[in-house]
């Protein structure tokens, strides 16, 4: 079995019936939104909450039964990826642009299984630039005010534009030396005015799997 | 003289020959504008920076040239308006739904200098429900989210319609009984994900002028 297959069908055992999920995206998600498919399929009960567009596609095409956002209260468990992970369990996340809906998800989760890449882990957070979702009006002035925090942010570009998220808003990756702090660094970022959300994801994470590189699997 | 423009008037004393200049909005802002627009015809150089579109046509129309937000590194002197504020200076702003401009501006303000009615004066900030922006994606699970802190949250809604606002968030009004630790509940409510900001503007403000109902100025 592929690594990334053994991680997400390891991460789908959490899922019990009668549960509200809140399903993830990316490659090692995917094995797990597969494998839940397959549950449900076999008569397993619960409700997704895709975590982006392209998950909620591929949770209709398994007749995965999703819950509309608005009617969302409580998530049992939610499984999903990571771009990076420390041994705290503290994470960043944002690549994909969508940190902003996945930490509303995450923040109404009981139970919050984080699926990754060994090669993702560090000892201390900041080889990945934190993706920091910035309202488009007075970039300059709040990417000064992040770089104030010991950063180089740069706006995401696509295609020579300015990427532009779901909430109609810019990114901007900060790439800092090492991240000592993520709690408090998230929290100083957050106290920015024209921050909207961070990818940090402190004190979030309940469980992070990831594999060996040998078909073993590793669990924090 | 009316007790406003008593206030603005005082106000646009300090602003001095060279600075950059956080030009508020609201009906004692206005008088701080004119007398501002009367030095300028004078010979007063200054450049100002707009916190709303209507004060950027006031302005104008003064001939106060003005710096696009673009181009603003630091601002000399703002002053501006409050919806309420409280012996320490702390305040609660955004009754305009334009808290997100003004906070941006304020953060990089030397010296802030507010203008009120003494009415809006409280021992104890929470007589004005605190208006909070949050993001139209999941704003039940934010709202939920911003009620735990102990408020009644009322999405705020013009003509059957949620206000939108220049960002393309919604606004939240949030009404506590009172608001004991400004900047520790600033701090709660942006650490929710699907809030954008929040019009707590604590220990920013280094002057609060008003007027004594007697002709007669108050200064904080």
């Amino acid at each position: 079995m592929n690594p990334k297959q053994l991680v997400g069908e390891e991460a789908a055992k959490y899922v019990k019936n009668g549960m509200v999920i809140g399903l993830g995206t990316g490659s090692t998600a995917f094995f797990a939104i597969q494998k839940i498919g397959e549950l449900v399929k076999n008569g397993l009960q619960i409700k997704g909450v895709p975590t982006s567009k392209a998950t909620e596609e591929l949770a209709k095409s398994l007749n995965i039964p999703l819950l509309a956002i608005e009617d969302v209260k409580r998530i049992d468990v939610t499984i999903d990826g990571a771009d990076e992970f420390d041994p705290q369990k503290n994470l960043i996340k944002g690549g994909g642009a969508a940190l902003l809906r996945e930490k509303i998800i995450a923040s109404v989760t009981d139970f919050y299984v984080i699926i990754a890449d060994a090669a993702k882990g560090s000892e201390v957070l900041g080889s990945f630039a934190v993706p920091v979702e910035i309202t488009p009006f007075a970039k300059e002035i709040t990417m000064a005010q992040l770089k104030a925090l010991g950063c180089q942010p740069v706006l995401r570009v696509k295609d020579g534009q300015a990427v532009v998220t779901d909430n109609q808003n810019y990114i901007a990756d900060c790439k800092f030396e090492r991240i000592d702090e993520p709690a408090k660094l998230a929290a100083k970022m957050n106290a920015i005015p024209g921050v909207v959300e961070n990818g940090i994801f402190a004190g979030m994470a309940n469980v992070v799997i990831s594999e060996d590189g040998n078909g073993g699997l590793l669990s924090l």
